[in-house]
């Protein structure tokens, strides 16, 4: 299934380029926060924040008052991206030096989501963010749910774009005694750090400890 | 000096927010890659690129024939954001669970860079991705400045938004039995991979072990 449209061609490199469902998941189940970009007055607006992927949905969620919720929640266009950054390409040229990356870019008008479907999307932001965390915590009360704006898009228009290998240098630099290769970049955990009020004998769970994520599936 | 202006001003949480030059700067500099927003055919797009700081100047740049490049060139409103993730908030309840980051989001309009200033300016984004890498390097010809394009935007109307600490949960909460903390989490590097290409009597530079690069300074 391809999502395509003249919106999401890759007019650069399309050969880097993926609209594939199967690809652009795999991308986004690897990440957990996102850029949002959004109108307003006529600026657009570049916002992070979490995400969470069930099938063709992605939900985002935040305060009830947050201004690029309730402007979203109107239904203007609206694109989300995820970025994961692999590594940096040292070539033997700045013209040919790059960054490994994968990237998807979501178009659509996203929707507000009610009743049931409310908790269960918070369930899936968390569960994004950290996989088994849910099943630990206290879930959110009516009140709170009250004050969360959560929003749902529906992925039917998207592009991946992918960097990934060696660099391509010029046939000549080749000849060049420059170092040359990628240095591999990984969003990585250190050593959890308790909360001074967290009583001594509650252990580190094993969730807190299983980044990196990367090829995690779902 | 403030970068404040009423699209600036946050709208949400405040505390978390800043708009002094040093705070804003900082945070850029820690950074590499950014996610820009602009706005075509009334769709906004959010496209993740590599940029460079200079003075109150940002850089970013690439293919001549790029069409995000080509439209921002038009002087269209544009949005760069750079998030710099920190951590995951483990609190005791999903309602304050979060994300520990720094994030800045600068608004403008940018200029073609031309001239002797090219060059310079595809220096200070190299340096920004990795400092100390464009000596070694062979340097852009003007065949490939020529298809380069490379466009600024001064810093003069940004904000900075800043998570850090441990959760802070319902007082009530503080008594179930959940473990609560951060997750440090930093873009950490892997062990340089040599190209298959590279003499083997070439030693891998220094600057390419100097990650990760949290608190470095201009």
């Amino acid at each position: 299934m391809s999502l395509k449209t003249p919106r999401t061609r890759l007019q650069r490199l399309p050969k880097r380029g993926a609209h594939d469902f199967a690809t652009i998941a795999a991308i986004l189940d690897e990440g957990f926060f996102c850029h949002v970009g959004f109108v307003a007055g006529g600026q657009p607006y570049v916002i992070p924040t979490g995400y969470g992927r069930k099938g063709r949905t992605l939900y985002i969620h935040g305060s009830f008052a947050s201004r690029m919720l309730n402007e979203l929640a109107t239904g203007i266009p609206m694109c989300l991206t995820v970025t994961l950054v692999d590594g940096l390409v040292l070539a033997r040229s700045g013209f040919h030096s790059s960054v490994n990356y994968r990237s998807v870019v979501v178009l659509g008008t996203a929707t507000v989501v009610e009743g049931e479907e409310k908790g269960a999307a918070l369930e899936i932001i968390s569960e994004q963010i950290l996989p088994g965390r849910w099943a630990d915590i206290r879930w959110p009360t009516r009140k709170e749910l009250k004050a969360t704006l959560v929003l749902k898009l529906r992925i039917n228009e998207a592009s991946a774009k992918i960097r990934t290998g060696p660099p391509n240098d010029d046939e000549k630099d080749y000849a060049l005694k420059c170092w040359a290769g990628v240095v591999p970049l990984q969003l990585t955990p250190g050593k959890p750090v308790a909360d001074s009020r967290l009583p001594r004998d509650v252990p580190v769970p094993e969730y807190a400890r299983k980044f990196p994520r990367q090829g995690r599936k779902k």
